[in-house]
């Protein structure tokens, strides 16, 4: 029983990296399906074998999501956990979808994706990331705030200038506010662009200004990653300091 | 009299946050209503539903500007302030329109977005955005002027290249200055680009300098907001160390 | 003579000041006039009035220059160094277009445009700018390069994918040249663009890869100017701490 | 023998820096060709001589070839060695192609335009960014993982709301990712676009998240820059400080 729990909740032996890249590989295996299954013109059998590749899916993520219950110290405390919803709700589309096949039901698959999320369990770096977004997050709230301040702006600003010029394009503030997150976000996808002169003096101030307030929570983020990376650093030279101090002093 | 003046003006008491919030709340209702009367074909029963949420709104904000008068401690002073006069504009447009309805005074509704703003005052993160600007200002308006004068020379050189294969695109300086807007913000909605050689080497050129000059700006304030985060980190460790010291020395 | 000396090339005194911002007014007025004489369907009377104007800042600029050269200590020096060229090609183009009326002749013209850098003149922000330049310089020429390589990457890349599918749009590498400049730049006018699954796999690749080359000397640019204004904070406070010290050695 | 291997591998002596910077211009000839070449509607003419433009480059290559295996300490490390290979491969598709003229060998020559990495070799910055991207290494693979993550995500998010809407753009997730990868780069060529209500509001809330994602390792990469070369300058002055100190203790 303990030696199964190593297998499925460590990582420091073999078998339970050897379990780990396996689920892995079967999210990876879960999203290209997904996609395959979203091609138009599918012959039936391609969509018996997507078929067929998905229950093995689901086989697999369910003997998973039992080992995880079986193996945890505190069942109910991991069912209740984020990674034990998220292991839940990768499996519960498909048998809610057994017998019927409403197309409701069928966009809670979506949730499948999250499987995904699992790999950063794994990654380091997360945690600085962590640290870095909790150091910037008052700069990333004032940002946002401001950022969707400036959209609405934008959107009754370029309402105003171009509604009378293209009523059929500019036809209200939420139409103007797609046009808005195009333009700011600097995407520009050209179904939409200002024509009179004033809405286009308009859109070069929003732009001057708007685009330093949307960019800068990046430079924040960037930066405030930098600093978690130093302070790391700096505290494990000191703990070597410390170390090489009480090394002198014993002889 | 005291204690209204701690709910109007103060956020240290229950009351005080209470109207904070409720005037927030009252504002972004209001951005609402002004984005959904812009709505094409709306019924007249809708048109009539938000004509008596506007009254509403501009009721409380009346309301608001009374109190905030009344409270204050100079109030000529109040009525002159920033805020004072926002607090006007917000709803003087409704008073000036009541009988008449032209289109002229309509536009002054606009201000009524400035509403927004009041928001600001309440968060803390502001005044390190505020330090950071003062900390990098020479340098943003050094890259302002940088910004126009890099828009003016895109204008000038595109148009003398563009102007006879596209002579309706790019038919003056004024039309290409909105061409170099759209193309160093990186925007790039489609409706005018060169198509002659020379345009496009210029505009390589004009890109690879440009988009240096626009978003340095954006980076200068990032790091500088990072550098105020670091000084006030620094000022309050200094405070407690100096803290420890003195308690040191009383032993 | 010296007084006229103070006036022309110092801005320690009002009279300097009020030269140098009248000057700096009529390159912004000669500006306008440049680009209103490029509008189309301009009257016969408008356009006597904007060659009226053009004299007249010819004239101006001519006083200018004599002034310049008048009042320099090293008048050979100054006739050489940069302002002095830039001086002389602001008004050359008129003079030389005199009795003539060349096409060719008239483009030179458009060094006119580089009055606008004698603004700079008076910025100290520029400075600072010069020295981050200096201190990212390595990097920033290493990125240039890597962007160059990157654009003929990604062009010839593009060629191979799209040539078959897009004769007409991706004729030659020098075609798909036009078509790099606009991806990675992210301005995309959708002028250009890859249908084939190749060419879009091949995109996705190049623009994960471009992007962060292209972004990072802006970054470098940002961060190196922070640098250099805390060094300057620095050798100030450095400058008063040893006064301090000095102060009470004496005392 | 040994004065040979000077000019070859070395550049601290004056021919070797003339074969250096020889190599390099053959190495820009070979890229201009390389475009030439592709051009439409080129003379018989234009042909032959960029055949024998080929034939000379293909001739200098072989022999720096033949000259570098010679010089090397270690021949087969050489061959063997990054470098080795690439100057093999930029030679080897003319030879392969000499008799026969497959399209499938043709496209062998694409390996050729890696002749211009070897420029690398000489700058000395190149190294700075090797620490750099050394230090936020880790960083940067998170954000790399989160990107192709989000665009998964934005994919087959967009294919829900937009397939029915437009089924012949948006027909599966994976014409979707095309959609994803244009406008999270905001590049946004405007050949898809959302339409649905939900489409944008989706498309938004993508935008927001994802443009963070995609700019931040740019920000990382420039502010480890900074920081390597703080340290790179940090560690020259201590080497000068320990220098004088030691030349303080002889006297």
């Amino acid at each position: 029983m303990s030696s199964l729990k190593n297998v499925v909740e460590n990582r420091d032996n073999r078998a339970g990296r050897l379990f780990d890249y396996f689920i892995q590989v079967v999210i990876l295996f879960a999203l290209v399906v997904f996609s395959l299954e979203t091609l138009p013109d599918l012959t039936p059998n391609a969509r018996r074998w997507l078929h067929i590749a998905e229950i093995g899916i689901v086989i697999v993520f369910t003997a998973e999501y039992i080992l995880r219950i079986i193996v945890a110290s505190d069942r109910w405390k991991f069912v209740k956990s984020f990674y034990g919803v998220i292991d839940l709700l990768a499996i519960l589309p498909f048998y809610l979808a057994l017998g019927i096949d409403l197309k409701l039901l069928r966009t809670l698959r979506f949730f499948k994706l999250l499987r995904a999320l699992k790999m950063f369990r794994y990654i380091r770096a997360a945690s600085r990331l962590k640290q870095a977004v909790l150091l910037a997050k008052e700069e990333i709230v004032l940002f946002f705030i401001m950022t969707l301040l400036m959209l609405f702006f934008s959107a009754a600003g370029i309402y105003h200038f171009e509604h009378e010029a293209q009523p059929d394009k500019f036809s209200s503030v939420f139409h103007s506010l797609w046009w808005a997150v195009a333009t700011l976000t600097t995407v520009g996808y050209g179904d939409m662009f200002p024509i009179t002169t004033g809405g286009r003096i308009f859109t070069f101030f929003i732009l001057i200004i708007g685009l330093s307030v949307l960019a800068v929570p990046t430079g924040l983020l960037a930066s405030a990653m930098g600093e978690v990376r130093l302070k790391n650093e700096k505290e494990i030279e000191k703990l070597r300091e410390e170390n090489e101090k009480m090394d002198e002093l014993e002889i």
